[in-house]
């Protein structure tokens, strides 16, 4: 946690000087900040400006901080990432791994092997999700929380809404059968879709190739989807 | 696990044409690839070739395979990975991860901001560093074992290790401090350091300077260990 992430909610005047925070954030800077009264940490406000917070009072509960918010965010990045639904874990990693590198909108989709439990799993509920965007925005002292949305249906997708997200992107799906995609950097706004772990199915890269997506290969070897995400918007970087 | 990786052990043979694997490899050959017997699976012998393994017999406890081994394996990254000593799950994910995309030499380093418990943790034992590297292989279809050194005491390191590591090689260290590195193909022989989560302290990053390598900072945003591994090597690929 690089920096405590305050939500309106934390406030507890209209003028939003003065933040109350409980749980995991209180107990961060107890036990890992070692924080007392008096010490100033570095805060930020959900979707707003990054400050700092001088710290009034605390105990076992709660942290109370007086706030300055003034400055900008850094700067997202400007990649929609398209990825088929991975097992619960690698996905709670994902989320919070692309939201540290800035990414601000990510579309879940199904597909030909994605395992359907995962679809059932408590880690693409809402309030799971969200749990890893913020660690994510911790992690980067960012504070723009990321847009997710899960598509049930990869034809519905596929036909519905990637056209939109396509447009003025330069946009790839990552694939062992795409050309080969030597270490240059990735046009941005981008798009970069990546599959499943067994791969796309041919019907499905047709799909996206179909779309506007210009099938490219990293490396010849086969990753895992938490090592392909980071790999491949590092091209972004 | 995209190949079943065997040991010498593993043969019931002399000439090494019939083995007979347990445990994890033999559920994942029942549970996953529902493989049956005439079934052909993609073998490899550690440290040794690629090949076939026909499915003679299998029950619930071992199948026997009838291997056929002559391909080589796919190509290293002649990269040397020195990393300062994450925490027990990141290192575990990250040991993985290096190893699936060909890295051959991991050098795990203490450092100032290496929490002293992860050097005494189970993760660090020979077995559970084995047990990744060869999870790692199994993803990405190799059988060459990287060899993982651990070292205790960073100025040991750096004075009696390092200079013959570097010798040779285009050595980096990964630090917000150092020069902008833009998305270009970073060249092999490579070496590079990567820090802890809090980063290495100025005198670390002197020493690894004096030592040859270059300071480098990939995008401004402060990213987790088991981010910025496959993000960083992603330049050589």
């Amino acid at each position: 946690m690089n920096l405590i992430l305050l939500f309106e909610r934390d406030f507890v005047d209209a003028a939003r000087t003065r933040a109350r925070v409980e749980g995991r954030r209180a107990r961060h800077v107890r036990k890992v900040l070692r924080a007392a009264p008096g010490d100033v940490l570095i805060v930020g406000l959900a979707n707003g400006p990054v400050g700092e917070g001088r710290v009034r009072d605390l105990d076992r509960e709660s942290v109370e901080l007086e706030v300055t918010l003034r400055d900008e965010p850094p700067p997202p990045l400007d990649v929609v990432l398209v990825l088929a639904v991975p097992r619960p874990p690698v996905l709670r990693r994902t989320l919070a791994a692309a939201t540290s590198l800035g990414v601000k909108r990510i579309e879940l989709v199904n597909a030909e092997r994605v395992e359907q439990s995962f679809l059932q799993s408590h880690a693409i509920d809402d309030d799971a999700i969200e749990e890893q965007l913020v660690l994510g925005l911790e992690q980067a002292r960012d504070t723009g929380m990321p847009r997710v949305a899960l598509h049930r249906r990869f034809g519905a997708f596929v036909s519905d809404t990637l056209p939109g997200l396509v447009e003025g992107r330069s946009a790839r799906v990552a694939d062992p059968r795409g050309e080969p995609a030597p270490v240059t950097p990735w046009p941005v706004p981008g798009l970069v879709a990546i599959g499943p772990e067994g791969g796309w199915v041919e019907s499905e890269l047709d799909d996206l190739r179909r779309a506007g997506l210009r099938a490219v290969a990293l490396g010849d070897r086969a990753v895992r989807v938490e090592t392909a995400v980071p790999l491949i918007l590092g091209r972004y970087l």
